[in-house]
C-alpha cells in the first residue's frame, strides 16, 4: 500500500486544522493517503477533473471536509463511484448545523457517508473500516485499536474509582 | 427580448410545481425565459456544460431551485458570472431549513441571491428587478405591478372595514 | 455472492416501510443481504450477540435504521469492526432531527456513516460503493446505474424543454 | 446506607467536571454512591456487564451523563430495571441539543428520566427524591434543603430591596 | 396498594388523549393512581393546594403533562418533595420543542424527570421503576414486562427473517 | 367607549382566520376596536400614514399580526408611541418560528409586546389588561373572566375525577 | 408618581446584570419602580403572595425576567390581572431559546408580553408605553425619546457619510 | 461611473465592522457607492425618504445589512423598485438565525436577495454581478477575479501537496 488509496480534500486551507485529524487516523493504521485543497465553488473545473481522476489513480475512498453551504462532498460524490465520506466543519455562526445539513441530506442516487461535525478523525477510521473489506489486515488493526481504546477507558475508570473525583481532577491538573 | 434572457432550472421534475411560479412571474412582465432540469448530483457534466453555455447564449440571470442538500444554485454560480437566484424548496422532513442553509451560506467569493423557502414567484420578480438595470421599461412595469398590488390590499382593507370580519370571511367562503 | 454480505437491521417493524428501500437498492445490484429487527433498547442482549456474529457469518457491511433517540447504529458500531451505515428515521414529532443527531454525532473512535433522514435507498447504494472495493464488478454496475440516472434526468429535461411546464404537468397528471 | 445505593457514570473523563456535581448533591444528603467511567461505544461489554451488576450489588438509582450522540443513559436503561437519570452534557458544537435529544427521546418501553443540559446537580437531587420513597428520612432533609434554598433567595431579595441594584452589584464585585 | 400512590395531572383536558397512556401503563402494573386536571396558569391556587396535599394524601410520584410554555411540571415540583415526572406534549406549531425545553431546563434545586415528547406511557413506566424502590414486587413485574417486550421483538424478527419484507408488510396490511 | 380604542391590523386577509380571535376577545370585554389590513411591504405608505393617524384618532393599543418575515408589528411600532402587541402567525414552512423571531427580537428602543404563535386571542386579552390602567372597570371584568376560566377547569377536573378517562373521552366524543 | 407603579422581578440575582437595564429605562422616564428577586421554583409561596399583593399596593405593570425553563413571568401572570412583561434571559447553553419559548408560548387565557432575549431595557420602554394610557405626560416623554434616538442615528449617519468608514472606525477606536 | 450606483446601508453603526466588507468588494471592482446608516425602527421617516430618493439619484442596487429582527432590507425593498441585497448580521444571542429568517422569508411580491450571515463581501460581489448586465466591463473583471481566486486555491493546494500538512501549518504560523 505504497500508493495513496485514500484522498483527503478540503474546501479551504482554513479547514486544515480539522481535516489533518483524518490524515493522522490513516497514519496510525499505515494507510497511504494524499491530501489537498479542492474548492467546489472557487475551483469548479479542478474539482470535476480531480473527481474523475480518482479511480484511475487508484484512490479507493474519498474524505471531503467543508463548512457553511458545504457542497464539496456531494459535488465530488456526483463525479466518482468510490465511497465519499463527508466531514461537516463548523465554519460559520451556525455551529456547523449548516454544514451538516448541506452534506447529509443528499438526494436519492448520490449518498455521502457523513460523520459528526468536525469529526475528521472518525472519517479516517471509517475509511479504514471500508478498506478492511479488501485489505483484511486492517480489520485486525482495527480490532486492536478498539481493544486499546477500551483498555484506556477501563484504566481511567479504575483510577477514578480508586482515588475519587477530587484527586482524579487534581492529577489531570483540572481541579478548577 | 425574443430570445430567453432568464434561465430557470431545477434539480428534479418534482420541483416543477414550485418552480413554475418563477416562470409565471416572468411571463407577467413579458420576459423571455427557458426552463429545464439540471441536477447537480445526477448530471454533473450537464450541469457544468449548461452553466458555461449561459453567457454565450445570452442568458443574463439564472434562477435555480433545489431541495434537501440543495447544491444546484451554488454549483451553477461557481461556473458562470451572471447573477444566480436560489430558491430553497421544502422537499424533506426538515421543512426546507436544510435547503435554505445549503443555498444561502455560500463561501466568500461565490454569492447566491437567496429568496424565501418555496418563493419561486419572488425569484422571478427579483430577476425582473435585476433586468431593469438594462431594460429600463421593466422598471415602469414593476412600478405598475407594485401599485396594483397595493391597490388590491387597499381594496380588501376597504371591504373588511366596511363589512366586518364575519361577512368578509363568509364572502371568501371560508367562514369556518 | 450467494451468502448475505450486507445486513439491514431496524429498531422496530414500524421502520420497515422506510428500511425496505435499502433492500431494494441492494437487489438492483444483485447484492445478497439479510434483513431483521434488532432493538438496542428492547433487546439489548440480542443486539450485542447479533453485532458480534456479523463478521464470522461473512457480513461485510451493516445498515441500521432507527428513529427518535436512535441508538441502534452506534450501539452496533461499538460491537463490530465492519462499516456501519446509519439511517435516521423520522419517527417522532421532531421531524427526524432527533434521529439524525443521535446517529451522526458519534464520539471519537466509533464512526457511523450517516445518510439523510429516511434515505434508506441511499444507504443501500453506499453499501454497494463500499463493496466495490472488493467486488470490482459492482463498480461497473454503479457506473451504469449513474449513467441511467443521468439519462433519465436528461430525458425529462428534453421533454420539459420541448412541451413547456403546463403540458409537462398535465402529462404527469399533476396539473393542479 | 454505608453501601452505595446510587451509581454515577459518565462516558468519558472529560465529563467529570460536570458529573461531579451529582456526587456533591448526594454527599450533601448523606447518600452513598459509586462513580465511574463507562463508555457505551468504547467499552460496550463493560457497559452491559456493569448494567447487569447494578441490582445485585444494591444500586437503586443510576445517574448517567454523556455528550454528543449520548447513548449511555439509554443503553444502560435497556439492561437494568432501576430508574436511570440521564444528564445531557454540552460536548460538541451543537450546544448540548444533540445530547438532550439523544437522551430524552427514548422509545416506548425504556424511559430515561432526563434533566437539563449539564444539570448533574439536579440529577443528584432527583435521585434523592426517588430514594425518599424508601428512605423516608431523606424527605425531611429535602424539605429542609428547600427551605434553606428559599431563605437564601429571600435574604438576597431583602438585601437587593434595601440597597438597590448598584450597591448590590458592587457588593457582589460584579459592578462591571 | 388500594390507595392512589401516583398522581397523573394535565394542564387541559385536550391533553387527555396523550396522558391517559400514563394511566394505562400504571394499570398494567396494578399501581393505583388518581388522574385530574390542574392548570398552572388558569387555576394557580388549585395548583398550589393540590401540590401541597400530595404527600399527606399518600401520593409518592407525580406525573404532569403540559404543552407550549409547559410550566405545570416545574410549578408542581416547586411545591412538593416527591419526584415529578414531566411529559412534554406537542400542542403548538412548534412540534413540542417548546414544551420539552420548558420542562427539562429547570434551574438548580428543582429537578423534573423529563421523558420524550408525548411519551406519557414511558412516564408511567418510569413511575413504576421509582416505586420499585419501595414496592419490590414491582421490580419483578418490570422484569417480566421487559422480557415480554423483548420476546415480541424477537418474534417479529423471526417472522420477518422467515417471510421477507414483502409478505411481512402484506400480513400487516401495510403493503402500500 | 363607543369609539375604537384598539386597532387590530394584519398583513394579509389570509391572516384573518387567526386575527379575528383578537377581535372576539375584545368583544367579550366590550372594548371597541377597528380591524383592517395594512401590509408593511405591499402598502408601505398606507402603513406609515396609518401608524401616524392612530394617536390622533384615539387608538390606545395596536395589535398587529403577520407571518414569515413578519415586519408589520415592528414597522408600526417605529411610527407610533402607543403599545404594539405582535402576533406571530404560522404562514410558511417554518412553523411560525420565522414570524416569532422577526417580531420579538426588536432592537433597543422600539419594543413589541409579543405573544405566542397564532395567539391572537391572548393579544386581545393583553390589550384589555393594558387598557385596565385607564379604564378600571376592565380590571374587574378581567378578574371575573379569570374566575370563570378557573371554574371551567375545576368543573372539568371534577367530572374527570368522577367518571374516569374512558367515560370522559366518550362524552367528549373523542374516544378514539 | 412617588410610589412604585412598576415592579421588576427576576428569578435569581445572576439575572441582575441584565434586568437592571429595565430599571434604567424607567429611571430615564421618571417612573417609580420596585426591584426584587422572586423565584417561581425556589420560593413558590413568596411568588404567589407577591403576585397577589401587586394590585393592592398600586403596582400597575410587572416586568419579570428569567432564564432556562423560564416560568416566572407566566406564573406571576396567572396570579394577577395587571400586564406582565416577560424578559427571556440567556442563562443556559441554549442561547436563550429555551427562555424565549418558555415565556412567549403561554396558553389561551394568560398572555405574557414578551420582549427579545436579554432585552430588559425594551421591557422598561414597553412599560412606559403602557403607563402612557393613564399618565399622559409619559407619551410626550416617549415622543421626545424617540426624536432624540432618531437624531443620534442621523448624526452618526452624517458623520459616516462625511468621513467614510475608515476614519469613522478609527474615531470609534475600533479600526481593527 | 463617478456617481454612486450602489448604496450600502446598515441599521446601526455597530454593523459597520461587517458591512464595510461590501464597500471593499465594490472598491476592488471600481464601483462607486455611498454608505450610510438608516434604521428602519429608529428613523422610519428617514428610511422611507431615503428609499424613495434612490432611483432618482441614480442608485441602481441597494445593499442593506441588519441584525436581530432585521427589517431594514425588507422595509427598503417595499419602497423602491431596484434590487435589494440583504445581509443578515449576527447581532444577538441567536447566532444570526433571527436575522436570516427576518430577511429571507419575505412575502410574495417583495423579494430580498439574501446572502449568508455576515457575508457583506458576497453582497458586494452580487451587486457587481447585477451591474454587469448594464456595465459589461464588470463581467470581464468578475471573470478575472474568479480566475485569480481559483489560482490562489490551486497555489495553496500545490504547496500543501508538496510540503504536507505539518510544514504547511507551521508556515502559516498556525501549527497549534
Amino acid at each position: 500500500m505504497d500508493v495513496a488509496v485514500v484522498s483527503i480534500v478540503m474546501g479551504s486551507d482554513s479547514d486544515l486544522k480539522i481535516m489533518k485529524e483524518a490524515a493522522k487516523a490513516l497514519e496510525e493504521f499505515g494507510v497511504s493517503y494524499e491530501l489537498t485543497i479542492v474548492s467546489a465553488h472557487r475551483t469548479p473545473e479542478r474539482t470535476a477533473t480531480y473527481a474523475k481522476s480518482l479511480e484511475s489513480r487508484g484512490i479507493e475512498i474519498l474524505i471531503a471536509g467543508a463548512g457553511g453551504a458545504a457542497h464539496l462532498p456531494g459535488v465530488l460524490a456526483s463525479s466518482c463511484n468510490i465511497p465519499v465520506i463527508g466531514v461537516p466543519i463548523k465554519a460559520t455562526a451556525l455551529d456547523g448545523m449548516d454544514s451538516l445539513l448541506s452534506i447529509v441530506q443528499m438526494p436519492k442516487g448520490i449518498p455521502v457517508a457523513t460523520v459528526g461535525i468536525n469529526s475528521a478523525y472518525n472519517a479516517g477510521l471509517l475509511a479504514v473500516e471500508m478498506l478492511s473489506l479488501k485489505y483484511t489486515e486492517l480489520r485486525e488493526k482495527m480490532s486492536a485499536y478498539r481493544k486499546k481504546m477500551a483498555q484506556e477507558v477501563e484504566e481511567k475508570a479504575r483510577i477514578l474509582e480508586e482515588v475519587g473525583y477530587e484527586k482524579y481532577e487534581a492529577r489531570k491538573g483540572e481541579g478548577k
